[in-house]
């Protein structure tokens, strides 16, 4: 699909960012449900974030990130948002 | 008010996401309508989230650092989140 620029949708962009708390979670060999236990979240609802099947909320984004010993900010930029 | 660590509760996370976009604004020479608009985001709405009252998603957070251009992992890592 033609895009105006290097910029990506909405749907794109929550894929990347799925993808970079993916890779996070794989990199501390956490499976995704103590990704999400550690968290707070619902289990399916984090394995929906993961597939870039939810605007995920801000504070839901803190609270994976800090699940995943990250920053917010650090995460977004692996997932280049 | 005492806190465990030094990480902010999910209000002052809020609140510092709405400072972080308010200084980037006024740094640009942005009204809140502009900005609001800029981004397509109901004005009263970017209001709220510029005050921190809002749990703004993920999609609205990319929609108004695009309009301050910056990314968002930018505008979070200014936030200190």
């Amino acid at each position: 699909m033609a895009r105006v620029s290097g910029q990506q949708d909405g749907e794109g962009q929550l894929k990347a960012l799925g993808e970079a708390v993916r890779a996070r979670r794989l990199a501390l060999g956490l499976s995704q449900e103590a990704l999400a236990d550690a968290a707070g979240l619902d289990r399916s609802h984090m394995g929906k974030i993961e597939r870039g099947e939810r605007n995920v909320t801000l504070l839901n984004v803190l609270r994976i990130a800090a699940a995943l010993n990250a920053s917010a900010a650090n995460v977004l930029r692996e997932a280049g948002l």
